[in-house]
């Protein structure tokens, strides 16, 4: 399992239904909306690696109002 | 109170539209065209930081020609 | 009740000794390693925006190892 | 007259003691303790462009604790 | 006399168009197309901050295809 | 014979269709979707600095999709 | 097997000896000098995205003179 | 011959030295500074690109005081 929090940037006056549509994503385990940088953050989960950047692109960055995704795959260091 | 600094780019060309029509806002202390990383600096104030995420959401972010802001709540540290 | 995440560069080599740091932090409610352009991500929640200012000023920047820390609290648009 | 945003990046742990010395500094007009990827931000002016970059290099860089500053001169664009 | 670096960022394929027309602009000692974060780097002159800005708002931005102008005065340290 | 990653970002959604895309132009070495800030790297070689500049400006930016390309030559240091 | 770039920031001076001990490294397919915002390209391998991690902070953030990694994990999207 | 702009960080305080000692190396032709997120311009030449690596990590990185140097090679664009 691969999780992952993914930092989103939207278009200006788009965060707040950016996150609400996001939330009900398969895979996404809260999408919540910040002040800073980034506009939303999300925390997503996915069986692999490849499937963590198929569910970014084929599901969260079709949510409209998205301008950048950043994804930051967490990591269990020894 | 929660007060911030707002750091905002524009659309290029935008600027001076941009921060006249700002300083117009309630809650908006201050707005002026700067040169750098950023376009326009705004000092805001509003009664919680739900409130000040409106503001920016609800009143600056709809002025037209702002591509991205950046806010910066002010903390009194002890 | 004020909500935050919190995005840590560090030392390199240094991320998963401050991961396990400050997640024993009162006020912190995760913290995790990631890759990309931060290190660790922190999720931590203060009565106030000052307090949370305060959190991370003298509890978790006191952690050996980090270099910046970006704090991007949760809004609540409406 | 110029004036200036500068935009002020500490060690962690020294932004409010940064602040605070920053705050007395001649040509300084205020300086306060931001969340975000600043942590302090002050408002400053100068007679010329020059005078100003002398202090920011002379003045302000010389509170211990500073890593980075960013100055953002104000113009008044017609 | 003040001087400045203008760090110029263009839409996809149009460095070398901008780069040509700023070279004509009124002010700009030279424009030159680079590889790297930035797209065009130009030289130009104004009487002052003010003057400044204005030359980069009214002409230089007037360009099209530039998508940022980052500022950077020089500054003579004593 | 000058050598260069090419970091690129592109539109939300499109990463895929241009790294293929981009991977059937002359002198690209290879072409890869990643995640992170960047959305695909790029591996390309020309006769010359100029070359390089030309086959990035006129082949890879030509991709429909791609929003900022960033040139990395590789420099052989002794 | 999850394939990344790591795209390295070192201090001043320091690049071509840290490419060079990065190269040696198990795991590490190419490691090359470049100019721009980065100073090393590197193009590593493991099993996991742990132990990727695991490679990058206990290897390859081993290495002296390295002040920054930046992990690109390469998808294969479908 | 290869020619290109360098955009110098410097530690706080230390960019007047900087520029100083850099404008005084074989194949600079000024170096200035400025306001803004740098702190020191420099423009450069060198016979190939691999030597204009070679300049800027044994001669320009050698000055103390430098952080962060980030080069920008000019190119001709036809």
């Amino acid at each position: 399992m691969v999780q992952a929090y993914i930092l989103i940037q939207t278009e200006v006056g788009k965060a707040s239904t950016v996150a609400a549509e996001i939330a009900g994503l398969a895979g996404v385990l809260s999408a919540e909306d910040v002040t800073g940088p980034y506009d939303v953050i999300v925390r997503a989960e996915a069986d692999t690696m490849d499937n963590l950047g198929n569910l970014v692109v084929a599901q969260v960055q079709n949510v409209p109002g998205i301008t950048r995704t950043l994804t930051c795959p967490v990591v269990h260091l020894s």
